[in-house]
């Protein structure tokens, strides 16, 4: 397997090329060729496959799960450990982000880990500097507002070599994880980082984004564009490193109707997904499971179904019933208990989880809560979900 | 009509009887009772009746168009004329609701008039302490915690009486509109005044409101009964004191998912308007048309077209054939442009409503945005918006 330092001394491979695409792809392809041939075979057997069974649509004995934010400040020790140092000093430590990553697991028998990182890492990586404010989120002192703050950004076949950090974590939790389950990458989708971007932080309206959209259709559309130029090696990157899944966050989907969804989100989501696989197989990789959250992009279920992903992830405003529906049979759904149903009892979480697996059936699906866990969730309670998903969904595969 | 200072003085009549359903009952029938006798007839003829038409389902020769937060920060002039207070001192002065409800009918050739005041003037009335904090919004320095904060709150039956001054605007500004439009009252669905009451302000999760539902839901019954006891006879009176249309604001219910809407908010939504309904009848007051506004309760569209509102409100996440197919012929649509498309040119305003009036029908329908004006949208581009809802209405009518 490539090394952290390795990985990191590749980057002026990245910069190969005129072309930003064929840049990208090179690099992809250069880089994913000397991870898999230092060793992918190399990372211990995987003892629980269900979520992979599951993500590719085969059968399974139990409906597998993992959470949103399974590594996170609702537990004890993740605030310990994040205390050390600020947010995005954490992101750059592999040891650190291994170490979250792995915390949850200890605790609970979920059938799938996430590395522990975030979506902002490409801003970042494109040369936007970044702040997390304790409190009140992510900071971007300087945001894009004119088509122009377009030539700050840095080229976005570098962002990997960059995130070198990013692979580094990977690899070591990989190992780590000693096979138990598989471990699953992530990254944002363009929207939802060009929102940050130009919002300059988190907006109830998105209404500066938004207002790109509408008079700078082509400044945004060369932004979004950048973003999938960096998301794609990004994500290769994920893989060649040890990720046995990815996952891509459209966080803010539900600011956009169906035409917005339509012109400036949908197209950079098949993108992602056409570009990462093709990549993939070029760089003579396995491919790999990719879900789609679109989280409140209720408009646009029949759409990303059809987008290239294997699961599609649902939030709780979504019934069971009327997205398989929608979706039809070819993809597996993921999700979708309401988070706040942690605060309820016990008792109560194997209630409403008994009617959410009945509700999306024994096969195609992987258990999840609809949006990440908040801090101040009991972790007896997330146990009792995880539990209670194990057991109801063996329950109704023996009727 | 009754006078402001008679209004007033009818506060003591609010608190006669033992429960509170018929204590608040009681007050309806006589509040209502007086203002009627006293002149409601006595108003200026309406001139424009479009807007009340399309709310009953009748035909009509155009369609007609309001827009959600019409009086608001975007006009300059309503920027000057609230500098000179704070803003809840603005929403007790009619003088000041009344300028500010009239001033985009001046700009601007809109179908109804929607009466400036708050959805919290409800809590406020209730006893809770409310201020507006500039730049941050709503801000309740002692939210409710725990279920005997209840106890702090003021008999629902003084509600209405306590909101005299809410009456008097409405009086004042239907004299003033001279029948050139309908002008609605309104008033926030117990959900969402609940969301705000226990978070204590703006939440981007509502995870403390969701909690109570979860953790307490005999308190958080308790609660919306209070909210709902109170909200009956305070839209009573709006309606006793001019107002000729309603609408309910349930702008959180994009947080619950379809068990906790049916459980904690449409039962409510039901109960307002089966009661306002009764008590206009009891009151001898003709019946108005309810429009019931649900943001992202897009999961819940088929039930709120049958909770006894004459018309839906939709957000701009809602395809308007969707809509359509989903709440069948018997309500009229009202929505749904995304309120940031009045960023776009005057020319894709067009186009945007043209595609909306298309996709909705000519009949059965009421254009708005999607969701309230911001403030930093340029009125002309306001007015561009009902110019192009006009122009194109009557086209397809003719094809």
């Amino acid at each position: 397997m490539a090394t952290p330092k390795s990985l990191s001394g590749r980057g002026g491979a990245w910069a190969v090329g005129a072309e930003t695409q064929i840049k990208a792809v090179t690099a992809q392809v250069l880089f994913t060729m000397e991870a898999n041939g230092s060793g992918l075979q190399n990372f211990p057997e995987l003892k629980n496959d269900t979520f992979l069974r599951a993500a590719w649509g085969e059968e399974t004995d139990y409906t597998p799960v993992w959470c949103m934010r399974q590594a996170g400040r609702y537990l004890p020790e993740f605030r310990q450990t994040r205390a050390a140092q600020d947010f995005f000093s954490t992101c750059r430590s592999p040891e650190a982000c291994c170490e979250l990553t792995l915390q949850p697991l200890r605790r609970f028998p979920l059938d799938a880990a996430i590395i522990f990182s975030d979506i902002l890492v490409v801003p970042q990586a494109l040369g936007m500097e970044v702040t997390m404010v304790p409190g009140k989120g992510p900071s971007f002192p300087e945001p894009l507002r004119e088509e122009r703050d377009l030539d700050r950004l840095r080229d976005p076949a570098e962002v990997a070599s960059e995130l070198s950090y990013v692979f580094q974590a990977i690899t070591l939790t990989r190992q780590r994880l000693a096979g138990r389950v598989p471990l699953i990458g992530f990254g944002g989708a363009p929207w939802t980082l060009m929102t940050y971007m130009v919002e300059g932080g988190s907006s109830s309206t998105m209404a500066q984004a938004k207002r790109w959209l509408y008079q700078k259709p082509q400044a945004s559309h060369k932004l979004l564009g950048i973003l999938t130029d960096a998301l794609v090696p990004y994500l290769i990157g994920q893989v060649a490193a040890g990720a046995q899944a990815l996952q891509l966050f459209e966080s803010h989907a539900g600011h956009l109707g169906s035409e917005l969804f339509g012109k400036f989100a949908l197209p950079y989501i098949r993108d992602v997904a056409r570009r990462v696989k093709a990549g993939l197989q070029k760089a003579g990789l396995a491919p790999v499971p990719m879900i789609i959250f679109a989280k409140d992009g209720h408009f646009a279920l029949e759409e990303l179904a059809q987008a290239g992903y294997e699961v599609v992830g649902l939030d709780w405003k979504v019934a069971p019933k009327k997205a398989r529906e929608c979706v039809g049979q070819t993809v597996t759904l993921q999700g979708n208990l309401d988070p706040c149903a942690l605060y309820a009892s016990e008792e109560e979480i194997g209630r409403l989880v008994q009617q959410m697996l009945d509700d999306f059936g024994p096969q195609r699906y992987i258990a999840n809560l609809g949006h990440g866990l908040y801090p101040d969730m009991d972790p007896e309670h997330v146990g009792a979900f995880v539990d209670a998903v194990h057991k109801h969904s063996r329950l109704i595969r023996q009727n």
